[in-house]
């Protein structure tokens, strides 16, 4: 039986999502719980990895399982055994051609910053933290030049089993409330730190480091050393995937 | 020469604003960077005390200081000195008869819930979690009640020292998007644990567990018994003090 699952963490106390040996993960300690409850060696598949730090409000998980249990208390059997960063939210079944990462049509990431001179103790561990001398608007039109489908090997970080590095970004858009900053992306796939960069790339168009003109000549020329810098993962949350 | 300063807080580890001996506390914390700075032992006052575990986005303060620093970098050397979950944000010379408690206007206040059934990792800090079985226009009924002067004696803490138990409410309202819960309230001055205790009131109103039509006499009849429970602190935050 193929179960879909929607999970909830945050990723500050974790090494990412795919798990490795002596380091604590999400999925680590989602199949340790599954394992714990069913005796299975049970392995989930993920829409897509999160990296270290990096939260998600739904990720989407599958797997296949063997188990009489109701799928609600399956779901609440689950969470009695994860720690209090990670929550299972939604729990059903699905038919056995349903992969989280291959049947995903559409994901959506959020990027949170704030732009002041004083750090914010209630943003720390949430939002980066940016110099405020920058032009809102121009970041707002850099996100424009992003929307469309578009080799990004240039945002990314290379990473050789990848077949194609062609993307399509449905929309991308900032939002703005006093001091805060929000970037939210859609795209139908990302390569591994590519919200981060773009991310990145439009906090230097802020700056004013990078021209708006220039944008176009950057994604095309396919060159990681044109894009903007990495931005930290504590402040990318993975939002949403849809089917 | 008296200062003004505006404070941020992250309450989660400490034992509230007020100095106590031998714990860790907001006050605490700023007094011991101000002596660091300027080998002065100086006394905050601040607009209210906040309770162990309750946050601020903007707390009040004021002090007397000997100093040729400009302001600005005064502040910033303090904050040099503060951990990172508390930050002045602002600071400005006032004249020597203002008083961050006494000349208080208005003081505002929120309270954070979220109705699910299973616990949110991400709001895990910041908001109670409360069971989704509720009437939220009840609630958002239940606001309007305690608007207005009254004797809020029932709805506190019991504190000895206090001369007048009477206070004025300007506005209280609950905010709903998806299943977060604010409640937000604007009042004159707040006894010991009273927007702990209203919030509670509100909630066992959503509970269907006290009657709208009873709340008046509730308020009237100045028993504590009869009011909800006081809600915990974590999600509780000083928003604003107007002056």
């Amino acid at each position: 039986m193929r179960i879909k699952a929607v999970i909830e963490y945050d990723g500050g106390n974790y090494a990412g999502w795919q798990e490795q040996f002596g380091k604590s993960t999400i999925q680590g300690e989602l199949q340790r719980a599954l394992l714990d409850l069913t005796g299975q060696n049970i392995i989930l598949h993920a829409s897509g990895r999160t990296d270290a730090g990096v939260s998600a409000k739904n990720q989407v998980v599958h797997f296949d399982i063997d188990t009489n249990l109701k799928m609600y208390n399956l779901m609440m059997a689950l969470n009695m055994r994860l720690p209090d960063d990670i929550r299972i939210k939604k729990m059903e079944q699905v038919s056995a051609d349903f992969h989280a990462r291959y049947s995903a049509k559409k994901k959506i990431y959020t990027y949170r910053m704030y732009a002041s001179s004083i750090e914010s103790p209630l943003r720390r561990k949430t939002h980066l933290q940016v110099w405020p001398n920058l032009d809102f608007n121009l970041m707002q039109e850099a996100c424009r030049y992003f929307v469309g489908t578009h080799d990004f090997i240039g945002f990314s970080h290379q990473n050789p089993q990848i077949v194609s590095t062609i993307r399509t970004i449905y929309s991308c858009e900032m939002l703005k409330r006093d001091d805060d900053i929000i970037i939210k992306i859609c795209g139908n796939g990302f390569l591994h730190n590519m919200v981060r960069i773009i991310c990145g790339t439009i906090l230097k168009v802020g700056q004013r480091k990078i021209k708006l003109s220039d944008l176009p000549d950057i994604i095309n020329s396919k060159d990681r050393k044109r894009a903007g810098q990495t931005l930290p993962a504590f402040a990318l949350t993975l939002e949403n995937i849809e089917y």
